[in-house]
């Protein structure tokens, strides 16, 4: 009886294709769904630029099949990010094959494809660093008996083109794996493709971090946006500041992550050139910093005494930049990308008004009764901080809507549901880089395929001039922790999240919804293998 | 590094209680949140009819407790369900101070509680029969140093006592395990307390199922009601016609419910006191069923001549008939519960009306052009049918709303979302029995806390005599599996199927949202563990 159970469970990635037919109730709208049918780019997610499937098909043999450099290729066995790709993908392709106990001393049959030679040109093959945003992630292969990639740039490229070659891969009807000669010209339509997880208001084990890293890789994402901290909990250990976490975490053993696990995630995101942009949100949401960090914040009061509750950082206290600066001076050398998201979204004037020592600090700076402007000043002298330690920063767009001064390179993050479009327009006006979230929060999930609803979103569909519109360098997916934690939060980001990552990545055109649930529904089987 | 991991995945189950504070967002509406308190009933849920905890408490040592049948208990060792249970209850008591390797020998010290003795009144104690709606689930509780359970009647009813015993017990703040001395006199506000499955559109492996009856006996579910067949599949193995899953099923041997399958599943609800009432669903829902059964479904016209396609099953056929005698002749013999669910919701008369034949035989039946005639004409033959097998039967409200002429017994199924006080109203004034359905399709998600819906609605609320109230026997939440499948239906379900747990067992005004989410949070907190 239970060899049957673990067998159902095998198969379980086959049935979740074929059981999508509709129901269709009395009292409740449900969008049409579109039609499932067979797309003529088989499981291709997301779609390269250029993609030209041949019918002819070679056979994989898992026993003489096998990833390597080509003799030519500037990166060779010494280049632990390629080795650990091949070996990854290798795993991909042949998992259950490999279980029968084949060796691979099998001779190759003359329709075999044997090898997948990959020859990086680039001169430097960055085989030790982090993916960045100036990465040239352009490739082309072409499908022979064997294969090469040719890489004109970086070796991370090489993951996205492993991963569209493992798509490529199908079993035939009797289960052989097999390829078509396909020639492909790809890179991304945009260069940030990021996610969002948010490990403060629920902390996140590790494992889950880490499943949902390969499964942005699967899907082409390149920037992981971690939210790591929030008003609800401070899970970030902190060598300069232990008391952070050591009362601000939910527990400050177990529901922490330590240099060690930062480090690990950050490895772990590399070998799938993924960045790791860490947030560190202030003034705003910062109630669990409070607790381990006297003075911090900005004591609210009720009436002519101290109510007991906090707000806001403390933006009049030297003592709150001496602070910040140890602190994102740790933060520099703890995440090696170029860029530190700092927040700066909802911040609640309330209990700044309630300070009659805020509202002095007021009158001195003649702000008059504008708390912006308070906020401003505050976030100013942080963006000065930051910039010494060499970092660029992203902020939310609340920031620049505020008039604040930033850096020519800072990157400004759209999220709020009203007016999208005239922010982009203004903010790429003013000729700054952005990113766009606003159609993409995860986290409010309705009935039926919402997936169709992200898919959709068009993040040039502003008005503005060429230039403007090169400013716009990519999107974000975000999945806010207040209702996920690792009991849900795969199954309900993937495929949600696919949808962001196709648009992100394919040509504006590529918008069928018919072809691409085709795809998506083969992507997903896939995935849940 | 992996020891890490490992302990932070096993204290995930602690974190999921802390982390809910509310975020607001510019550009959604959010239900208030209740306040997270500390509830005077602890984790109780369902809350008991009548609970008083004292502030006497007593230790349970995983040395020396142990659960038996008191000495003059009608019930002992020879009775599976009992000795199952409480096995299974030591073990969600102990299981992680029990790893510690400690063994029974240790002698209990004067504050312990050593013993649960188990008092069986009962001259039946039904050990080896199924549950059915009449048995008798009240029972009483005593907290001593030796506790006492009492029943007046039945063994199964014992499950829910060592539900809410094991409920009681906590750890003090050094971890040990503790219990206030209790008294409870407990019974279920309805006796039906249902939660249905959808195992056609997406095929559930059994080891989902299990978890799930599993996951219903800690809610104090009673009924597991398998939607087990319907359009897109037919993943019923059945021994007479074994050409309908042959052919009808996603798979026809992976994907199929084998009659061992069904067997155990139905033993594995047993000894969980819940019923398995299957429903075969015609004469709408079929498609599947048409795939392995020649002539079964109506062939549709284009004009003159069929289309090629089918629509609900012929009724006009004596075949239709020989066949349904035979099947439901078969799922009397599988299914041991006194009811089976017959369906009847959704016919499209669209084909019946292309069909020339059917036509004809409206106008010999003077049925006209009232083809909900027709509906009833079949469901009549096909009810007379099943009562020849001494099944009782539940149907959905279509049925009754056409009036067709129903046994006195029969359990109507109220699932529309419009005029339910109503529908509630009329099928009681007729004298039948009824389950709600209608509030509770946990199928449709939306952002947010709402369980909180699902935890207000009251079936009660319509205007009625006290004997048309009485009438209303429970209800059932649904969770129809269009977008559910074994990786996401257990995070969707639980705990939002939790609310509809207590609206059915509880007291009528046990309405506290704050109450209720505080011992919300501690049970699911208990589940996920």
């Amino acid at each position: 009886m239970f060899a049957t159970l673990k067998f159902a469970a095998l198969l379980l990635a086959v049935v979740v294709c074929w059981a999508t037919q509709d129901y269709d109730y009395n009292d409740a709208e449900i969008d049409e769904e579109p039609t499932l049918g067979d797309s003529p780019y088989g499981s291709l997610w997301p779609l390269p630029q250029k993609v030209q499937i041949s019918t002819v098909v070679f056979k994989l043999s898992g026993a003489s099949f096998h990833i390597f450099d080509a003799k030519a290729s500037s990166s060779g066995a010494s280049c632990r990010l390629l080795q650990n790709a091949y070996r990854r993908y290798d795993e991909y392709i042949f998992t259950s094959s490999r279980k029968q106990g084949q060796n691979k001393s099998k001779k190759a049959l003359a329709s075999d494809m044997s090898e997948l030679q990959v020859w990086i040109t680039s001169a430097d093959s960055e085989c030790d660093s982090y993916p960045s945003v100036t990465s040239d992630e352009s490739c082309e292969f072409t499908g022979m008996v064997f294969v090469f990639f040719h890489f004109s740039h970086l070796a991370d490229t090489l993951i996205q083109s492993l991963e569209t070659f493992s798509q490529l891969v199908y079993k035939d009807e009797y289960g052989a794996k097999s390829i078509n000669r396909t020639d492909i010209h790809d890179f991304p339509r945009f260069a940030h493709r990021g996610l969002l997880l948010d490990t403060s208001r629920h902390f996140l084990p590790i494992k889950v971090i880490l499943a949902n890293l390969e499964a942005m890789a699967w899907n082409k994402f390149n920037v992981f946006h971690w939210h790591i901290v929030d008003d609800p909990s401070f899970p970030y250990l902190s060598r300069t500041f232990p008391q952070l976490s050591q009362h601000g975490a939910y527990h400050p053993y177990t529901h922490v992550y330590t240099p060690s696990d930062v480090k690990m995630i950050i490895e772990f995101a590399r070998l799938r050139g993924i960045r790791v942009v860490p947030e560190f949100d202030t003034p705003g949401h910062t109630q669990s910093w409070g607790k381990g960090q006297k003075d911090l914040l900005t004591p609210c009061y009720s009436g002519a005494s101290p109510s007991g509750s906090f707000g806001p950082v403390n933006p009049m206290l030297n003592t709150t930049y001496d602070f910040m600066s140890m602190f994102f001076k740790e933060v520099n050398t703890v995440f090696p990308d170029a860029y530190v998201h700092l927040g700066g979204d909802e911040v609640d004037f309330s209990c700044w008004k309630s300070n009659p020592d805020i509202q002095k600090f007021m009158e001195q700076q003649g702000f008059g009764t504008d708390y912006s402007k308070l906020e401003s000043f505050y976030i100013q002298r942080l963006l000065d901080i930051v910039t010494t330690t060499n970092k660029g920063y992203m902020i939310w767009q609340e920031v620049f809507d505020n008039g604040v001064k930033l850096k020519s390179d800072t990157v400004v993050h759209v999220w709020m549901g009203n007016k999208v479009e005239e922010e982009l327009q203004k903010v790429t006006e003013a000729g700054f880089t952005t990113i766009l979230s606003a159609p993409w929060y995860l986290d409010y999930i309705s009935y039926g395929q919402d997936w169709q609803k992200f898919y959709r979103a068009e993040p040039l569909s502003f008005k503005g001039t060429d230039a403007q519109k090169k400013l716009v360098i990519g999107g974000e997916a975000c999945l806010w922790g207040e209702y996920v934690d690792a009991t849900n939060l795969t199954p309900r980001l993937w495929p949600r999240a696919s949808a962001v990552g196709e648009r992100l990545w394919s040509d504006r055109d590529v918008r069928d919804l018919n072809d691409a649930y085709s795809r998506l529904a083969k992507h997903r089987c896939r995935m849940v293998q």
